[in-house]
């Protein structure tokens, strides 16, 4: 039986058109019947590493990144269950192995947190749970371990190993002294105490090795080196990926959807209609934006990446630098639905109109996407956002925002296509330790009003002669 | 420019419907234009290590695997430059360090051999070269990468270390005593020329470290571990999960369309038709010839795959395990010509037939599916074929069991297309360490045979009550 478990992996990723190539007689009562019968195993990643190395926020982004491409994920932390229970105050004393009273209370908050994460796997609908805590010792490993095993989950180890110094010291800084363990006490004496803490848990620390006989991840020195043993599978292969892109510089990703488009003006889908007046103002009001975010503060300008459409492409034409046009920042495609309006749609095809409006995340155009198939195109793109260090723009369309936005605040798949993403609003993104830090800007233009671009050149005049230019994926 | 590389690996990756969206007014000479100011950055793969730790072979799946996902990938192996121009019998001593002359031949042939992989890249539209030599001292290690960085080429080192002895020495004697090299030699003096050899390399042999400054994978113990140092982007990401999957065990895979279906007879595309007569009597003789090659031997039935199809299903009716059933290895969907003969296609819809005729490759039917889709979404499967460690047996589709064959025998994406499937014919396909080894067996069924399946159960009778059964995913 064990090899079901990458099957459903895999096949949580397959996309494909729907086709009246489904079967019909026998099949859906069958999968049903066979899908009790066959149960998906449940994965359980279990962090590990001594504190301020950066295990909730790989497990943070591990969660985020999960949950976006359909799959139930949930962090169990358990400082959580520790600052909830006992109060968030415990003097580093409390971490001392050495106390009886501090390891027994530690070890029984350990254990429900575990409990809840096996209840929420086996009875939750979970498809993987994240235990965050430091688990630094050969013996804590082999309990939880044997544990999951006998709940039939499959284990995984994930530890961060930093030997760097000053990347610790800049974790405690950046955000340990923001938690609520400390929310009360002198900077100065909070990094003592913490750094006392990690003394505690470091006089027993115990690296993974080979002999435990497990699969695991170490990532070393935040990503620079990662090291994968005994690990095989299509989700633990899309996790390394990822885990390799990611770093913890918080950049600010500019998220907007381009300027109104002729067709927005008449309310039709797709097509790639140029921008009105109006969203050709708009155009200059984010450039004159982008231009007081970054030049006008001596920034260099930020990574601009658009859609090869042109209502996208033309609303960064007056952002003196290049842009990278990606056909897969395309707006959804609406298959035999294209160019129309949505009354159209409505009249010549109710029911599809219907069957839209019951499952938007999984309803597709004929001969067009779904936003699932949105998701999965956008993938890749989303690796790449992830790795880049600098500031980026990017502008696209309304399903396609909506699914980076998703993804950067950490929405799962189907919460996706309902997420309030208007014309003409600039979404500013910051990560942060504990969070995405979110600021709209809305540049509005009114109907009738004037905005002076006199002083802005226009890429889309000047681009045969000398860059900024367009490039296109 | 450095960023250019890796929006290439994505962009190349990414499939979506061809749709009335695309850029009409100005995009497709911008797009030329630009790729000329904007190259694709080429990517060399230096592998390291000791002879008979598996270079070779790593090197040529990873060709095999980036080859079928459309990159165009081609392996440099310094020892077929010696073997042709000095000749294949060079005994140990011509690898001893202190041999001078023995030397300076192979430094000459090892950039003799660099030199076409960067002629290659540069002017012969290859993407990726596979520079496979030992280069195991870090002074060969930074000739080579300079003079890669020089031409504007990405590095990346790919070392395999084998602590393993065992490993080691049934590397030599499956694949080394096969070589040229030792073609008249008595087996028992080749292993000690070999080891021989080896001895000298291992004289000087320097494992990479940090220090270098390089991007590296290193594989360790076969897999078993691998480490990662400095390595992001998209294709790298894929790189490393196609190698956690690999390995080198030569079980044989047999593959094979569905018997006869009732389109089949009536050459009709698509649909989910049941089996013909004829057709369910391949489903006998297949049982049949599965039973021959295991049970009847001892061996414990394959793994079987098949499609969610009823024709592909039903094939698999008599042979007395479980099968799983793929959505992943449906049929290509043929989107708006689903059910129509070829010659109806011909008449509706004369421009998609010419179209098709002219690149099967990318052609995509309107509302369905291009091979190049059905690649993409096979992708995730392959590489559980991959880890599998059993014999399997895939029952599929005409083009999917072509995308499928192509990749076993290492064909590049536009010559899947094109690839010989007939009805009735099991392919059986036993990877070696030098190729694929491929059998053909013809279970052809005539019109008015009658073929003898009472002692047969069907799956289809009993699914209910008792495995065997299907399982959907």
């Amino acid at each position: 039986m064990k090899r079901a478990v990458s099957y459903n992996d895999v096949a949580a990723f397959v996309s494909m058109p729907l086709s009246s190539n489904n079967t019909e007689e026998d099949s859906s009562s069958e999968e049903e019947s066979e899908s009790k019968s066959f149960p998906m195993k449940k994965l359980a990643i279990v962090m590990v590493g001594l504190p301020a190395r950066g295990k909730t926020h790989i497990a943070r982004y591990i969660a985020r990144y999960l949950n976006w491409v359909g799959r139930a994920t949930r962090v169990f932390n358990v400082g959580n269950y520790r600052r909830e229970i006992l109060g968030a105050s415990q003097p580093a004393e409390f971490f001392d192995p050495s106390n009886q009273e501090g390891r027994r209370a530690r070890w029984e908050l350990a254990i429900k947190c575990l409990d809840d994460l096996i209840l929420w796997l086996k009875h939750q609908h979970g498809q993987v749970g994240i235990y965050d805590a430091t688990n630094s010792t050969k013996e804590r490993r082999k309990y939880v371990k044997e544990r999951l095993e006998t709940e039939s989950i499959r284990v995984l180890f994930l530890e961060s190993v930093c030997e760097d110094k000053s990347i610790i010291e800049h974790n405690i800084m950046e955000t340990k002294l923001r938690m609520p363990d400390y929310q009360n006490m002198d900077p100065e004496r909070a990094v003592e105490d913490f750094q006392a803490r990690i003394a505690n848990y470091e006089r027993a620390n115990e690296t993974i090795d080979d002999d435990e006989m497990v699969s695991y991840i170490k990532i070393i020195n935040v990503g620079r080196t990662i090291m994968l043993h005994q690990l095989t599978g299509y989700l633990q292969g899309k996790l390394v990926s990822y885990l390799m892109n990611m770093h913890t510089l918080s950049r600010s990703i500019y998220l907007t959807r381009h300027g109104e488009s002729e067709y927005n003006a008449e309310e039709r889908l797709g097509g790639d209609p140029d921008l009105t007046e109006k969203g050709k103002r708009f155009a200059i009001k984010l450039a004159q934006y982008i231009h007081e975010e970054f030049t006008a503060q001596g920034k260099e300008l930020p990574l601009i990446w658009t859609s090869q459409l042109r209502r996208s492409r033309h609303t960064v034409q007056f952002i003196p630098t290049h842009n990278v046009c990606w056909r897969a920042l395309n707006e959804i495609n609406a298959g035999v639905c294209e160019g129309k309006t949505l009354e159209e749609v409505k009249q010549q095809f109710p029911k599809l109109y219907e069957a839209r409006l019951k499952d938007k995340l999984h309803f597709r155009y004929p001969g067009g996407e779904s936003y699932v198939d949105v998701i999965q195109r956008l993938e890749p793109v989303m690796l790449e956002v992830e790795r880049m260090r600098e500031p980026m723009l990017i502008v696209s369309h309304n399903a396609v925002i909506r699914a980076i936005y998703g993804f950067l605040i950490g929405k799962r798949q189907d919460e996706c296509p309902n997420l309030e993403v208007p014309l003409h609003v600039v979404i500013k993104l910051t990560p942060r330790a504990y969070g995405c830090e979110e600021t709209r800007i809305e540049l509005n233009v009114e109907d009738n009003e004037t905005v002076d671009g006199s002083r802005l050149d226009s890429k889309l005049n000047t681009r045969c002669t000398k860059p900024p230019k367009q490039v296109f994926f």
